[in-house]
């Protein structure tokens, strides 16, 4: 048994949530398996350096353990000396004063809530790098981050931000999946720097994000739940809610009314597989829309040293993300669409068409038009959606970080465009035939797939206007840093031109 | 041709598992490719400083050959000091005592039965750096790991352990796709800082194991054969072949004695496409089980802070695996069902059928209710499907680095909490309307999907009760830290307490 | 408003590739965002030193804002020195030989066709680190690259080749999801150094490529379109096309000539369908020819230091991409075969084969051979194609540096080995009973799953052969260094065999 005992290892993230965390205990336990492997360094004389670590909590004795692994002496400062076997056992425990004096680097290990008692110790933490690693419940809980609130408490202090995001996990474990990143910020660059080769020497990658102004934005990343997912997601649920409630009317409401039938089952199967590849064509094109916007936005200005409107920007951030519900709506309607022999509605209503004929005692010859319409989507949707799901695969992040922004663009852009008009001529051959027939628009509503169609053909038709050379070659040049009339940028053109970037 | 031939280049590992690699091959041949462009830094004053190689073996070679192009120079140390042209050509190549004068740091890269050799040199190697990158052919094949061997042999010298996962592959190639994770430990913090001021110049990671205890760790870690899939594999496979035999007995065997039908076919596709998903659904069952026991004993001990029994934690520390099984499991399922309409069986089956109905000169009407259980448990099953293959991207190690913590609890407790419901509900509305009926009780044995539902209506009834807020308050309590009763872990509480940690 | 408009970001890729990216709005959009959080560090006296930029483009004001964050002093080197809005605040703007005299290191961000100017500068600049970041519009465009003409006209400064990889977006944003890579060359190691410690501040990892000649490879990545897939692709494209109209001929015309039955719609899936599989096969079987080739090599030279034919090189080195594009391919014949039920054709054809038996009044009984045939090639090609989606997933950058390379020889040699003997003993029971039916020889053609199935079973007989311990010993001993003959390679051998290496 080792004197580390493996459950009070949860990281601060964890703590920090304040909620209750199995994962958490299933990372606490890894230590469990390292510590017996990964052995503490014997006494050597030539140690790194002392690291004073305030408080002897979770994290605190996660990261002392793991500090005196990688070569350091740690000292816990604590108001009882009492030394607890849960520390580690190489480290020594001092009062507070005592434990500030003996290093230059000191973790504050504690929670916001009891900084103030660290008030007192001003004089002796005086010209120290201190550590704050301390995490929130909520969103920007408190006016300031906890970090500058230690630095106004400790103005004599040199406060940096760090280790906040790190999980016990990442800290103990040897194993390679688990998030290395350490954002590091803080007023003073060789406080910084001492704090980075700290980083550095765990085994773990420190990136600097500045002065100290950015430990809210630090501070609130562990607390983020999908911030750039959230706008794409509820516009999705809105247009599915809405095209649910339209097929509901249409398909079952109407059916009942004037044809008496009663397809209530609809809302299982056939109602979802109409709403899904509406979806997907629909975000599919939105994916595609902000940037023909911001080419026309250019053409129209003549240069692109001017800021998009605020909503565009906010569009093209969210790209990837609609990109990706797109493709989950896409592999939904194939898989909706495959069950479609397995279903009981299915197969009743082909052994009544085969009996039908059966009694009339004729088999009804090969319709060749039907059968080159039946393939030929069928054969546009599956390249269509081959493309979306290689598009997906390109956007995980360990795929895209391998290749190139030239690759990247000829993916992203060129494959794309060919998967949204497989995509849109699949939806267009589907349908076709019904576009003319009146028995299609009940209540004069049109079916779905129409109004699905109508973003993406004006993609479709604007991209093909951009690609025409006497469009495409401004642009070109405006993108280049051309600009059709300088006065939109009157003051920084002169350096611009001048200087030859 | 470049002097250096690539055939010569496979890496520690390959050369120490003494296994035949064309995959080494292809990795040696990249260097053909780069060696060409890779050039050798020019013989400018200003080096980084000279490091000697002992043996010039493949990997001996690769290294010297990349920290040539990093700016070291380097130096050979061979009994024979006969310029090979294998040799990189900007080397030196000396007696062994000769080349170890030359450097601080020495690199065995010879096989550990000859590492008596060096003991004439101990006097010449004392005070200096010895790397070790030595791997052996089995797990634990020697007593003591080669670095701790290495450093008994020689005890004036500095031994640190590296290099020895890293690949001639990744050492030569310009690709970012091989893993640059150097694992470094040794019991001389500035020894080892040295090394690793060597591995990040070669462009690797170096990551700080601790001390030379560890060795056997590192030199275990390329001979290992995903030593975390073991358990769930097996269990799997145990799990499997009880199912296969109790379908067999019940759908062959059963059927083949008392009803003279030779289904025996059914082994092929009938009977896996029973096992995938009563396989998924108990796996998936047992991934959240653990979380519930674990929760259970945090609330009858009233704290956190105590280990848990040690099979709870080698079950969770296998639940990632367990759950990917699953997904395997259940994509099998998926593949299965939907090549059902394909079969010469099943169209028969329908063809009969429609045959019977036809003869008898009479369509049967539409049954809704079968309508609507044939359409729900297929859309339950596609969503919980969908949920699942979810989670099995977020698993993927780059989708899971770039989530934080909350993000990644979200995902992995919620969605996987919701995924199980459906498949469970999916399972229930698909199996229900056999449950009352005695035929489905061959040999008064049920059908295995009713055993399949016991797992994971436990896990969700429990669930369901954690769930309330008279139980989840205290839960959440002690697991930030509260103790209903301190007697548990009296000598630390008083530092916890007090401290404010 | 921030001062530094984020529209004038675009990365110096873009800029070199001279297109127009919507993606790049995007990236530098990231900017506004992250510029309101990552404040700049105040005016602290402790700065990390003063690096100088020639040159106020977009991507030269991006570095220059990152590095004030990141704690460096920027001083801008441009002709006018009027300070413009949309320079970073804290930067100095002067001349540019004032400039140059205020740092050690001088970021050239202009383009390689305003060099020139440079050189009346050459006696302020003698000494100083130059930073070449550019790229070029098209591969090789000039006969050096801009680094080596950049150290040509400027011999007394030291060039080194950086950054030029890296987005305006990386260096901005603080997602994780960006490529941090930086590739770094030169001749002079302190400077490549001096370099290398500024992209580690700004929280990229610099990979040392060794001398200035690599800046041309380090010039030509980011113009490079997927290079290593250029073969595997034209390849299968033509293999493809072949097969298309070998298919055509065969189901299309010859049925339309002696069988009067026009089946063009069979363009559509029906004839993809069958190319589908075959190439998949095909290209399966072309991964592991190379290793065979390779062994038989091995066995006849009786060595392994010597080098391969070019030919087998290449084709080992494109294996990855080969068994990805068959990979692809295999999919697709998945999808193209579960939407057969749903196919008008398959229908229509099914539908008359039932109403033949009504109309006859009986019905067939089962065929049991036939339902064995059906079930066990589909369950064959199911359980191949999953391992070769394992395989597929195991080839994902994440995955695999997850693994180590004993793991991932077991995944991709055994797994492999077991995906082709499944696919192809898929094909050969799906087609096995027309082998000997002369009604397959359409024109006295073999029908194309028989040509499919030529490499596959002489690669697995191959294979066969080789895992013979009488053949698989020796092979192990020549790839762990033993040579039968060793006048091959005479001159190594000695040092090789006394050095005992």
């Amino acid at each position: 048994m080792s004197p580390l005992g493996s459950q009070q290892l949860s990281p601060p993230s964890c703590r920090g949530l304040g909620r209750a965390l199995e994962l958490c205990q299933a990372a606490a336990q890894m230590n469990k398996n390292s510590s017996d492997i990964m052995a503490l360094a014997p006494n050597t004389p030539n140690r790194r350096g002392t690291v004073c670590i305030f408080g002897t909590g979770d994290f605190g004795r996660a990261l002392g353990q793991k500090m005196i692994q990688s070569g350091y002496s740690v000292v816990y400062g604590s108001r009882s000396t009492q030394v607890s076997n849960l520390i580690p056992k190489d480290a020594e425990v001092l009062g507070h004063t005592e434990a500030a004096q003996k290093a230059a680097i000191i973790i504050i290990a504690i929670q916001r809530q009891h900084y103030n008692f660290l008030t007192p110790l001003a004089e002796v933490l005086r010209g120290k790098v201190l550590v704050d690693i301390s995490n929130n419940l909520k969103l920007n809980q408190y006016p300031e981050s906890n970090a500058e609130h230690l630095a106004q408490l400790l103005p004599g202090s040199k406060v940096v931000k760090a280790f906040n995001t790190v999980s016990a996990w990442a800290l103990q474990s040897g194993t390679l999946d688990a998030s290395r990143q350490v954002f590091v910020c803080g007023d003073d660059v060789e406080a910084k720097e001492m704090v980075m080769n700290i980083v550095r020497a765990l085994g773990l990658n420190p990136l600097d994000k500045g002065s100290l102004l950015a430990a809210q934005e630090i501070e609130n990343y562990p607390l983020q739940l999908f911030p750039m997912w959230k706008f794409p997601i509820f516009l999705s649920l809105g247009l599915a809610a809405f095209f649910f409630f339209y097929c509901l009317a249409l398909d079952v409401i109407y059916t009942y009314i004037y044809e008496n039938n009663n397809f209530s089952f609809f809302i299982a199967i056939t109602i979802p597989n109409r709403i899904c590849p509406v979806m997907a064509l629909i975000l599919l094109a939105l994916v595609y829309l902000p940037g023909i916007f911001a080419a026309i936005i250019q053409l129209y200005r003549g240069t692109k040293y001017r800021r998009f409107p605020d909503w565009l920007d906010k569009w093209m951030l969210c790209r990837k993300q609609l990109g990706l519900i797109a493709l989950a709506f896409a592999s939904l309607h194939v898989v909706f669409t495959l069950v479609t022999p397995m279903r009981a509605f299915v197969s009743w209503r082909a052994s009544k068409g085969i009996i039908t004929q059966a009694l009339k005692n004729k088999t009804e010859p090969l319709d060749h038009t039907n059968a080159w319409i039946s393939d030929s989507y069928l054969a546009l949707g599956i390249l269509g959606y081959f493309l979306f799901v290689l598009l997906g695969i390109t956007s995980l992040p360990s795929v895209s970080n391998n290749v190139n922004w030239r690759e990247f663009r000829f993916v992203q852009s060129k494959l794309g465009f060919l998967a949204l008009t497989l995509c849109t001529a699949h939806t267009l051959v589907y349908g076709g035939k019904w576009f003319l027939s009146p028995s299609a628009y009940k209540w004069y509503l049109p079916n779905i797939y129409i109004l699905s169609l109508i973003v993406p053909c004006v993609v479709l038709a604007v991209k093909f206007v951009l690609i025409f050379p006497c469009v495409d070659k401004p642009l070109t040049q405006i993108r280049q840093g051309w600009e059709r009339n300088p006065k939109y940028s009157k003051q920084s053109n002169y350096i611009i031109n001048k200087s030859a970037v």
